[in-house]
């Protein structure tokens, strides 16, 4: 079972041709990391950031935007991590509402010490839940 | 009673200094003017835009930030209509989270004609509506 | 003399109604005082934050949003320092463009010691600089 | 001779970790693609949205993260048109700054009519000066 979480298309999202401006998508999907963060891997952005001294930054993205979002609508973002390395993960993103996709994103983020500003390998309690998390989609 | 909101502080929202970057609280306010419209005037922003054809523009804005916000913390957003003119109305703000203000502004709204981008009045039931708001808050 | 910095309007800023969403403005005046600051003051914000743990928070806004601005505008941004305090200051803002004022801010900002995050007096050479331009504004 | 623009990375675009949240890049990338069509293809986007109901989404995105940019860092993007279609045009992108490469993007864009908002062909004038800058990357 991916990660689910749910967002509205606010009016500071939409351009001036009426749909979502795609870089306000990002803001949508690093929110949606947030969710997923604190709600799957049991570790929220303010406790990795401020006391474990963790960031996960993207590092690779591959977007597909397939079709507009509107102001108002109500979308779905599914996430579901696909491999995982030893300082790397890769999820799977698709945005989704009125059975309608949005977009579909493959993501690499990448576990970093926010001190020496390096990849360091994932906490084990954080890797075994992504793993989880990996085993669920296959 | 005021119109009440939440929302919560997003890594996106964050600045280098590890507290809300002032410009992302408007983004807040914001979204919080298009729920009191949904909300308390049953008129969302979708509706208004699209179908009437009726933007709200801030014309003015007095703000204090009393005091910072962080990375994750829930903020309540009340919103409390005070006084309502032909076109415009104006509305008093408070953020707070955790027993501690941290913003309070006032805001006058414009009733927009999107076609003319001149001020226009209230259509009746939304002046109806303000007006009810403004009476609890009395 | 006040400072004089120029911007242009760009699709990012624009909304559904095709002229600016206001937050963007706050995105513009922020980087308008950064130019005042390396400009100015003699003091980038990099050198400030990086390396004297200095930052300059908006602790109040007025603001009177005068005329709209549109896609591709070139906008004229003056800031002309109007008191100084112990550890605050006080800008005029003015926004113009094409000889039509857009909008009309005053602006308080503090000095901010990034460690204690408390306001901590303007070093001394930041503080001349201030009154200098206070002074060519009487 | 590929496109070139510059743009400094401002305390906007930053995040908690002291480096460019990734969201911002792209706000920055769509700021020189309109300037790549104001001043390579002779087209500024006023005039391609407003007088000729043309927009240019972004449909397909793929970017690697290679190094990341500071506050006040100034940044190079260069732009190369590599493909068009009927109406798609592919294009490369990368940021650098200080001989150091901050991102890497290949990025498919659409001509739309803003009214259908479905895909147009090129206008030819447009087609013409897309199919320069091709011919002048190989």
């Amino acid at each position: 079972m991916p990660f689910e979480t749910t967002t509205q298309v606010r009016f500071s999202h939409i351009d001036a041709a009426g749909i979502v401006f795609y870089p306000r998508y990002f803001e949508m999907l690093n929110s949606a990391v947030e969710d997923w963060c604190a709600q799957a891997l049991g570790q929220d952005f303010r406790t990795l950031h401020l006391h474990r001294g963790i960031g996960v930054p993207t590092v690779k993205l591959d977007v597909e935007f397939v079709s507009p979002s509107e102001l108002g609508d109500m979308l779905t973002i599914t996430l579901s991590p696909r491999e995982i390395g030893r300082s790397s993960c890769q999820l799977h993103v698709v945005f989704s509402g009125d059975e309608r996709v949005r977009l579909r994103a493959n993501v690499v983020l990448v576990c970093m010490d926010l001190h020496t500003r390096r990849a360091t390998p994932w906490p084990e309690e954080i890797r075994a839940r992504i793993q989880e998390g990996i085993a669920y989609a296959i």
